[in-house]
């Protein structure tokens, strides 16, 4: 296997778990430590302001808080949970950087041009408009540098460190009226109205991975590292098979097509498993969002991971709720059946401040006695609407509820550490 | 610039047009022909039978019909208008003969592992189940092998002819009860409903390419051939702006930031325009199906066009019909502004077996007063449903109404050709 690419097989494998009576397990018995990482406080933002004299120092930093917006992010590691906290510590401070950066465009009617609001060209508010750029781009740009940026950090330090591994990030940030949803990997955030249901992000899997990845196997058959065949079988083929027409799929197909098995086609596939089991490359990394370095294609730029990026925004009404969870929860709770907790928690608990933390309590109880495979899940709720950004609540599954109502506290997040639990 | 990559600039760029009173032009004179094609007909699928005894001969061509479907397509070429004959004369047959490789899992109740039905593994069909294979998919598959086979066909034919260009391809399939829509380039088709009216296809344009061909130039830089820029800014930068700051967005990003202006950042920009003015690598090419074989990245298998393909299918209703159109007909019309004609015409006009031939001619008529951009389109009508097959009708401007109710002509089928116009 080439020094550019090494994958992890069988890292990622689901394992069926074996549950002792008494005995409280971690993340099905698939890792040592609870690779979830939680972060959320208030991003507060501070003024560029243009200098007197339009030179190479005409940007100044101004030290007042100039904007202020919410941010609330999730990250799954894998392979260890060092991506997962590195993202969890630094995510907020890229993020902040990058609209720093750019927040005199945001504030103005249009983002102009130039960031100096000189006008090079007079028409340049025409071009600007007919690419119909506005100010809510700029902060979806914000979050697209920001989790390049962070993605940077994370490879430095791992491999500084010598360590390797990645996780999913999830991020929600509420500015200027406006709630901003970015993810990359398989976590997922809702939105719960009281008679609607929406999706706000879009997950990567390793289904919705596998035409990229095949087709860059085909473009570089050296990913597949002499071990796995670029083709997708409803199986893995066998020798009995040789010569048989059999389904599969290539690079170029959401469809199916029959072809005769060779040889070659007996190795590993590409893509294994079905749904939430499957894995691309034998390993979860490929189809996950921050770290995982360690994965790039010999001497190209080419990296196997997906970036980014769904960002849907949308302006909120006064009574809604976003739910942000792992993988963990969506595995074993619908959107519907978590809205319909959510519609039966809360009206009945208006008076209690803490009821976006309690929430995870009696509601969480109730299900687990349902679920046998206690897969690490970690989730968040919140009500973002302006004024109410602090009602948020926590679970972290299997290491209690924490959380609670945050404090603004500045630039500080606090960040949920992971707490160590026997096993 | 490379051997392999010889991009034609300017050669799609859009011009104003010159009208001279009682003149006819064509295309508002950007080509010198038409460059359109369309072709429909019956669609015969012979069986593949399985053979007495299961040697390397075990699949025999019967010639009986065994599956009949419709097929309707539109091509619209540029760079003259080879790439679309071709298309127009070969996608059916190259259909057909994917339909015929695949028929026999086709009319299964759940498409085999294996072709010929024997069963390697017990387990088989539960494979089959989990991937959620059904026949529909393998109907998906040979459409998307058949634009495949017609793509070399065309490379090759235009390569020993010395000749270039492509096209687009807008393919509808009524098979088995179902629609089919497959679609390479910015042709549209339409589902029209008494009260509804949805998009059966999603299009390749440069806008909704542009990620993909700046991650392209991002991993290849010889791609920009030291004439483009990677980067995406509102208009082509000058002198002026350099060492300003200015709104940019890279492929990364769906949104926008701001970056300093150096000096490389002058070059003529990867995307150029805006809406369906835009062009990528200053040429339309790259954002269209079939043909364009010179478009290829030096010494890789990266093809800059876009392949393939939205293929969604459903079930069609009685009274259905879809509009299949060239970009010339949606540059002017919106989706509901073509589902109102086609509702206060049909009606009115039951009784009249060439309704959905003569629809092109009063409700075009009418429109055309508003317009003085006369671009080329070519579109499409027809009412699909089972038993109504028949009943469709063909527009291409400028060269009057053509087409009508088409016959069964077996595996021939009846192409639209064009028909010279004096300019």
């Amino acid at each position: 296997m080439g020094q550019g690419l090494r994958l992890r097989r069988g890292g990622g494998q689901a394992r069926e778990p074996r549950v002792s009576p008494g005995r409280r397990i971690i993340n099905a018995e698939k890792s040592e430590f609870n690779e979830d990482q939680a972060a959320c406080g208030q991003l507060c933002i501070r003024r560029c302001e243009f200098g007197a004299e339009e030179d190479q120092e005409w940007l100044t930093l101004c030290p007042e808080e100039f904007l202020t917006g919410h941010y609330w992010a999730l990250f799954d590691g894998h392979g260890g949970p060092a991506a997962a906290i590195l993202a969890a510590n630094t995510l907020h401070s890229c993020l902040r950087r990058q609209l720093e950066a750019v927040v005199e465009g945001m504030v103005a009617l249009q983002p102009p041009m130039h960031l100096s609001g000189r006008c090079v060209c007079p028409s340049d508010p025409q071009f600007v408009e007919e690419k119909g750029i506005r100010a809510e781009d700029l902060v979806i740009g914000a979050l697209e540098n920001a989790f390049q940026e962070c993605d940077e950090v994370i490879g430095r330090e791992l491999e500084a460190s010598g360590q390797v591994g990645g996780c999913t990030a999830l991020v929600a940030v509420f500015l200027q009226g406006k709630l901003y949803v970015a993810n990359a990997g398989d976590s997922r955030a809702i939105l719960v109205r009281k008679d609607e249901v929406r999706p706000l992000s879009s997950e990567f899997t390793p289904e919705t991975e596998r035409q990229r990845i095949q087709q860059l196997a085909f473009v570089y058959p050296e990913l597949l590292a002499g071990e796995f065949t670029r083709l997708e079988f409803p199986r893995r083929l066998k020798g009995d098979d040789l010569g048989q027409k059999v389904l599969f799929r290539d690079h170029h197909m959401r469809g199916w097509s029959y072809k005769c098995v060779e040889k070659s086609d007996l190795k590993y596939p590409l893509i294994h498993g079905q749904g939430r089991q499957a894995r691309l490359l034998g390993t979860l990394a490929v189809s996950r969002g921050l770290g995982d370095h360690q994965l790039r294609v010999l001497d190209t730029n080419i990296q196997l991971k997906p970036f980014l990026l769904s960002v849907p925004q949308l302006e909120l009404q006064e009574e809604d709720v976003v739910v942000m969870a792992t993988d963990g929860l969506w595995d074993v709770l619908s959107n519907e059946q978590v809205a319909r907790l959510v519609r039966s928690f809360l009206p009945g608990n208006q008076e209690d401040p803490h009821r976006y933390c309690s929430f995870w309590g009696p509601a969480w109880c109730q299900q687990q006695h349902q679920e046998v495979v206690m897969a690490e899940k970690t989730a968040l709720m919140m009500s973002p609407a302006q004024g109410r950004w602090s009602e948020w609540g926590c679970l972290k599954l299997l290491w209690g509820v924490t959380g609670g109502p945050s404090k603004s506290l500045g630039l500080e997040i606090p960040t949920v550490q992971p707490v160590a639990l026997p096993c």
